[in-house]
């Protein structure tokens, strides 16, 4: 059940503990922010040193007060802002910031008071934003309830951000791009309020505001509270609103270093990435792309953008502009239109006004230079006229410093997205784009069921003194899993194993089998090219003389087909994922990563297959992919196993002329350890 | 032997045929601009309806000059341009400037234009400017022969542009971000002056100037005269200088669609790429990128810039500029260094004074986030007094809007890089450490020789008729340059052919062999799967019976191993290519494409072949690469066979066990035609 936060974030009355008059304080500035947002609630300074602050009556403490606030700001240092929080929860307080930092964030000391912090939380089951937080501002209620130095142009869009940093550039930012800002709570250490529970309350405020509701939302963080809970929020606002995430650590190594093949192929990023597609969000990949990103969707109506017209006064850029189309996957209506040099403001009216009638054009790119005859300011007063009277999108680039300034001011006051270069206002249609085709890819359909797996199965994967799974055992699973697996047996006799072998005219492949061994062909293990009983008894005896104490497993060969790899485990922040790729000896060198965040529809495995290496290779080879994405939605079923085991693959899946085989599948118990070879 | 052009961008007088009193024609603009940039040579208005403009005395014709002026620029139509330009080579006149569009670019009556133009140079051997272009700017002279809206900041960088409309937003941004300029030179159509010509008008200059010449080279291209000029100057050059291009058409589809492999391998922008990187020209992908550029050659110390030390007073942004220095190839010296939000201006200088004295550190990225305690502009001036003092590289970013602009400014007017996103300031670093980089990776040693080939192969390679050599003369090419071929001969009769097969143990292959057959494999005329002497009649028969009237061959079968595949052809632009990359089934999805512009230094492939994709098999499969680094480096010697062949291609190479193999080669000859299948 989400928390109710709406008057957390419009208070009808306001506490301010820690109030002060002196103006370097947070406690001053708060209050301050507050009276000069335009706040119409009730306002209570908390400060025993003093009758009172900026004009407000001031109370000694938070009893003194004659009602219960519906916000209380606790602007105290650590320790202290503890103290205060039992008294404001024994009053009846329910909705608390704490701004002080020093909690978890520094370590030793700190981490105790957190974990205090959490014990009282719990106790009065509070609503705490922070600590270690810059609060929040709420333009539609004129509140903002920040110690920036904060204010910031009203406006459409809503932010969660773990950094008050960022906050401080979007708000100043806001200023000069006119880009306005609806709402921006900053969570911090998000102790209790995290991102989960402030996209439930941006839910609720959707609903409330009903279908014409379509604020965009953009978040910075640097970790996800819960993933799943994520995915399932943002795939259902993501169908209104545009979503926009930074978050650091692309280039972070994995943070969970496999021992299987499949783990070795991504890292925690690939997952992330894989999250987000699957939730309906755009990942902005630097600053640059994040501002961009508000600025788009705080000013551009959300239509489709995919076909540009690009209108330029330079030949140049525009041909340079026709490129960054192409990359962004956008496309081109035509090959720009150079409207020359000598180009004025009524010649880009007069081709504007045409390309807003033409109906394979979706969006505008206007670029001027300050050439001799340039009419910059009248130009961009066209460009807004346009903009007024049609819902195409419309994106301006003017390009240089001095003399251009003033159309990018005059574009800017009139809300048309302009940029300082015509790849930026490109990105934007790029974006605008993405959020275009989310509702095109919807995919509907049902959930893989739950294996009910035979006691036999359960027994194998629940040994507590094991690590790894022999193979037979694993095909067990496998087969349960409606997944083809050759057959195979363990070698105890000569005769047994001749009369095994013999069945497949002797067309088998041997190989080591044991618990601990996870590699066995790096290991010299497996032996593939028998033609018959002969070679079949000396390989035989060449495996037992290498490996004196290992299991032998003989297997129906497989013919040589394409090769196919995949495995599931468990991300720590997103659950169970599915990842496949192409196998064989190129697998480093193609590096086909895809992952599929589980549980997953068949759809979502067949979208994701469809751009990956493995399908060009299917369709290279003119085989349909319904095989392949069968035995995958049919291996997701495992992820009901993670937790008993750790994780397990397959490698490769053959798919040859026969069908689609599971050839060889190793499981990882959680039991997992050093001694693996 | 290169056009001695200094009096021409640096001359004493100036005659301007068409210069007017009406302030709104080029002429008047022209003059305007040339006595306003505070031109100190003499200045003749020529112009038969005045007798002075702007208070300079007015010639009715050039004839009526006292002398010869250094640099005539004529300011008439397209047509008249011509008449004039007779005149002006009659009188003896060397240089002249054509800003008169109407020529090639309009097609049509312009083309006729353009031819008459060209006879008119050629017979007086002059040097044009032009036409179709915006003039020059040259800052040390104090010379604006441009008719553009001009006033530019004086500085460092000397720019090549095709397009005067990017000149012209160059010079409004010199003006609002101290990015001086110090020559700015429009080419338009270049007819006549082409970028070769400046740069080499370039080179004198630093060779004047000495040792301590390290001016910078913008140059905006649509596209390149002389491909193997280009290459030779650029390499000189770029040992002192930083040369930075902005070229469309990346995007672009090939070229030169080919029947080859290895030509649909590659696009005409990969060649460029490849010939940026032997010239030692760095690219700019966009026009953000062009204008970092930029700032970054004109404003920072040519030094290491590699090991950057980030220093902000937000953790967010900080963590973000981590990602983004590795992904350009940057090292962190450590985590970036939060001073936290509070950070006075003080704590910037001193932590950045521990940084600048730190040997591991190259370069210092300050970040500002506008928070309520920071000092933005004391901020900037202690950044400012940083890098007065030292030689480090000091780049900052103040990630904001309307606060931020005050320190922004201040540090443009240091002549400090500052960049609206942290992003755009590593981009910056990341251009100088490539410009670090191009002379630690200097590579010397000697050309390939020229092969002679025997009169047999000069024969082969003549044959006007056909368009492709079969298998076995294409072979005899390959031997000459020694390079291993499998043994094969035609089938004649079964006699001489068993008895070449079983030299071999009938471990051959069978090819259907003909001058117009290039993808044989896919025509199922190829048979490799031969055991022994019935088999090996039986497959004969199979493919004389499919294909009768066709030669067939047999091969020795090469032991399979690691298949490369190469080819070499020519470029339309830069001349000969040597293309290579992995083979065999996965040709198309590995998209090697490893492009070495010809002639190449064995260290040169050496060094491409480094970064490929064979490489990483050969690394995987622990496989020197001396074998694959001569097959290449002899295979390159074919590029002087090119003209008498259009392309040839070895596909596959095999390297086992038994060495490296030119397994099957194609020539097409240049009378390649449609009836190849």
């Amino acid at each position: 059940m989400p928390k109710d936060l709406f008057s957390f974030f419009n208070p009808n009355s306001i506490a301010i503990i820690g109030a002060s008059r002196d103006i370097k304080k947070v406690g001053n500035i708060l209050l301050t922010n507050i009276i000069n947002s335009g706040y119409k609630g009730k306002i209570f300074p908390v400060n025993p040193k003093t009758d009172s602050i900026l004009n407000i009556k001031c109370f000694p403490n938070i009893e003194a007060l004659t009602e219960i606030p519906e916000l209380v700001l606790i602007s105290l240092p650590a320790a202290t802002s503890l103290l205060v929080l039992n008294e404001v929860a024994t009053k009846g307080v329910k909705n608390v910031i704490l701004y002080a930092s020093g909690f978890k964030e520094i370590g030793g000391e700190g981490l105790k008071l957190e974990e205090n912090l959490i014990s009282i939380i719990s106790k009065y089951s509070l609503n705490v934003l922070g600590p270690n937080c810059l609060g929040f501002v709420n333009n539609n209620l004129n509140l903002n309830a920040t110690f920036g130095n904060s204010n910031s142009e009203p406006g459409k869009i809503k932010y969660i951000s773990q950094s008050g940093a960022i906050a401080a550039s979007i708000f100043d930012w806001s200023l000069k791009t006119n880009v306005g800002i609806n709402e921006f709570i900053t969570i911090g250490n998000k102790t209790n309020l995290t991102e989960i529970d402030i996209l439930n309350y941006f839910m609720t405020q959707s609903e409330r505001e009903g279908d014409s509701s379509n604020f965009p939302i953009g978040m910075y963080l640097e970790s996800i509270s819960n993933g799943p809970e994520f995915i399932s929020l943002c795939s259902k606002l993501s169908k209104k609103h545009p979503i926009f995430i930074l978050k650091p650590g692309k280039t972070e190594e994995s943070s969970f270093a496999m021992k299987s093949h499949t783990g070795s192929l991504t890292g925690s990023d690939d997952v992330l990435n894989s999250a987000l597609l699957k939730a309906g969000v755009i990942r902005c990949s630097s600053l640059e792309d994040f501002f961009i990103a508000s600025k788009t969707f705080s000013l551009l109506p959300y239509v489709k953008s995919q076909n540009v017209t690009i209108i330029s006064n330079a030949g140049g850029p525009a041909v340079i502009s026709a490129d960054s189309i192409i990359e962004n996957n956008l496309k081109l209506t035509q090959n720009p239109i150079d409207l020359l040099g000598d180009a004025l403001a009524n010649k880009y009216l007069e081709t504007g006004a045409k390309f807003l009638l033409d109906k394979n054009t979706d969006s505008i790119l206007f670029i001027l230079t300050p050439q001799t005859m340039t009419e910059i300011d009248k130009t961009a007063q066209a460009i807004s006229a346009m903009a007024l009277q049609h819902k195409k999108v419309l994106v301006a680039s003017f390009l240089g410093g001095q003399k251009v300034q003033s159309g990018i001011t005059l574009l800017s006051n009139s809300k048309i997205p302009v940029f300082d270069f015509p790849e930026q206002a490109i990105k934007a249609l790029s974006f605008l784009n993405q959020f275009d085709n989310l509702n095109n890819d919807a995919i509907t359909g049902e959930f893989p069921s739950i294996v009910t797996h035979s006691q036999e199965v359960l027994k194998i994967i629940s040994q507590p003194s094991t690590s790894t799974i022999d193979n037979i055992s694993a095909d067990k699973i496998i087969k349960e899993l409606e997944i083809n697996v050759p057959e195979s047996i363990y070698f105890e006799t000569y005769e047994s194993a001749i009369q095994f072998a013999n069945k497949f005219n002797f067309e088998v492949v041997i190989k080591i089998s044991g618990d601990k061994i996870l590699h066995k062909k790096d290991l010299g293990g497996v032996i593939t090219n028998i033609k018959n009983e002969s070679e079949f008894k000396n390989s035989i005896e060449a495996i037992k003389t290498k490996f004196p104490n290992t299991k032998i497993q003989i297997q129906q060969k497989v013919k040589s087909g394409i090769e196919i790899i995949t495995g599931i485990k468990k991300d720590s922040v997103f659950g169970p994922i599915l990842l496949f790729g192409i196998g064989g000896s190129f697998v480093e060198i193609l590096q086909d990563k895809n992952i599929v965040i589980l549980p997953a529809l068949k759809d979502e495995i067949k979208h994701i297959l469809k751009n990956s290496k493995v399908q060009k290779i299917l369709t290279k080879e003119n085989i349909d992919s319904t095989q392949v994405i069968d035995i995958l939605f049919n291996f997701s079923k495992a992820q009901y196993l993670l937790d008993k085991i750790s994780e397990i693959e397959i490698n490769p899946v053959i798919l040859n002329s026969d069908g689609i085989w599971a050839v060889d599948t190793k499981i990882i118990l959680p039991t997992i350890n050093k001694e693996i070879i």
